[in-house]
């Protein structure tokens, strides 16, 4: 008997999660250097000089476990969104957070409701733990709440919804959400998966936590690996009721958030200018891209995100490797069953414009 | 319905982990300063110059992701040791890894075998699983490993050993551990915990490694957070057979370990001298405690962590009380089931100075 026999039924299946090709990586296959890496949806601004010196400052305090409770940060979170830190769950990215909701609220042979073409780790998780996965097909590429809805049944825990979606950059409103949860079983935990909402403006962006009053079933969870820059340093948070917060931090590793996350964490949620200068380059570098698709007839999502996910109408895969080859990474999605996309992060200016250098070149426009 | 009664019916039964008291919380509440902490096992002589030069080194390199695989890390490892890098999974501190033991082998209905008195994390991750724990009683507040052979049965998935043993400090030896790998069914999952072996000496240590050839149902775990003095970080490492690792590396999250403490690992794996200084500080002051003890006339486990749990034969929570009033934090451990102990971290003797000091005034010895 084999020990993948031995393993978990849903873990005999799992395909591991395909990461974005780190640079050194790339350097050391092919022994090329100068690089970009479009694939991760990193900030291209890097992340803040006072999240540095956050850091910094906590250099010689890295013996001690961190703080288990986050009592800073959790202060700095309540605080910036009025919220209360009894509210809070810190994760190790917001990776750890999507485990964690299901890790806590889901058995075997229950039931968890998210769409196809979210984020990867949803299916992941629920294999994984032997739940069944309820995939929704999606609807131009993204959310179908109403199937979502005709999918409840008496053995659904969890939902998750990714807003806006990675990696397809589709956006529900506010008052698609807010229907959407009037509309679910109030005993069925809905997340809102926010990792991108810095990057919507603010007129339009989701009150998320303005639902929580009205709906004690919702949690969000929002990642600092995007807007804030610091994926590196792994920190993200979920916002629930006091009940639910309670629960998942009875089940959440006591120490899963290192210290200098911590400590960057706070710093930078102080750091509106940052990410206000990061969201304004993202718009406007997003409309390049658009102008770009449109100008030479490639077919893209309408995203979003800090992203743009282009349907090559043909296997993705030769043009990726084209690309990896002059230097320029970005993202093969046919894991989510979309092998003729390729996801690309925006850059900078110049970033992106060695993508379509090298894009019009591969495809010959 | 409360969302607990939603919750997974392990999870409603847990605890949370209790963590060792951080300084600046007991500044918050008792507003003293001059606080020692001998309260988590950490290094008195912090961690090593050679990792504050690498996490320096990487520190405007944060906002990309870490690297999934942990190449550099793993090099590292596995020529230090003589393993293969595909033997090796990296964890947020050996916690995680403990946890993915579980989240990887054990269902509802599987059971695990652990020592009582042995690390909290083995019952917790157990529960939260809604598997069964098989709980043995304590020889000598140590592993009964006689009684874990006859534990075992048809539903055995997952064994944990912890060696030296957290909060108690017992310890196997080589020929103990071999012995009872020989009798334990192949296709069982034996976990080695070594979190504290480097504070044992070089010629009685458990040669680990060695018997994976012998053993491919053995999982060794190690901790960076200890003897090499990065519990801030988070990092530790899983040695196995090719099969089982790939297995882990399915369900573990893919960033699980940040950037910073994969550089600051590879550096104080190099560093032996360190690692010596603070094995070498930790014997002598651990005849200190036994010493001292023994002087007074208080009862302890012998130890080969590096710590000391002392048994003061009436209810430890006033000393504990009177000791932090004194800015001395140690560890009470009544949730193991242990409320007439308190665990002492090994410090420098300064510090274990002030303890002896503290103690002899509360007990009025």
């Amino acid at each position: 008997m084999t020990f993948l026999q031995r393993a978990n039924q849903g873990v005999q299946s799992l395909s591991p999660y395909q990461a974005g090709k780190p640079i050194e990586e790339l350097e050391r296959e092919l022994g090329i250097t100068n690089i970009i890496k479009l694939a991760s949806n990193e900030n291209p601004f890097g992340f803040p000089a006072s999240a540095k010196k956050a850091i910094q400052d906590q250099l010689d305090n890295l013996t001690r476990y961190p703080d288990s409770n986050g009592f800073s940060l959790k202060q700095t979170i309540a605080k910036k969104f009025g919220l209360k830190p009894e509210q809070i769950t810190l994760g190790n990215g917001s990776n750890d957070l999507v485990e964690l909701f299901a890790h806590t609220f889901v058995s075997e042979g229950d039931e968890v409701i998210f769409s196809k073409y979210a984020f990867i780790v949803y299916p992941l998780i629920t294999k994984a733990i032997n739940a069944t996965a309820r995939e929704i097909p999606a609807k131009d590429w993204g959310h179908d709440l109403e199937a979502f809805i005709a999918a409840i049944n008496d053995k659904t825990k969890l939902i998750y919804i990714s807003n806006p979606n990675n990696p397809t950059g589709n956006f529900l409103t506010h008052a698609e959400i807010d229907n959407f949860l009037a509309k679910v079983r109030s005993d069925i935990i809905v997340v809102l998966d926010e990792a991108y909402t810095e990057f919507t403006a603010k007129e339009e962006r989701v009150d998320s936590f303005g639902l929580l009053k009205k709906y004690p079933n919702l949690v969000v969870s929002r990642s600092l690996s995007k807007a804030y820059g610091l994926a590196g340093l792994r920190i993200g948070y979920a916002v629930a009721n006091e009940e639910i917060t309670g629960l998942l931090n009875r089940v959440r590793q006591p120490f899963n958030v290192n210290s200098l996350a911590l400590a960057a964490a706070v710093a930078v949620l102080n750091d509106d200018a940052f990410v206000e200068k990061t969201a304004e380059n993202n718009r406007k570098e997003l409309k390049r891209y658009e102008a770009f698709c449109q100008k030479h007839g490639l077919k893209y999502i309408p995203s979003k995100g800090n992203f743009i996910t282009i349907d090559f109408e043909k296997a993705a895969a030769p043009i990726n490797d084209a690309l990896l080859r002059k230097g320029v990474i970005v993202r093969p999605i046919a894991g989510y069953g979309m092998p003729n996309h390729l996801r690309i992060s925006v850059g900078l200016p110049e970033e992106n414009d060695r993508l379509f250098e090298a894009l019009l070149e591969i495809l010959g426009l």
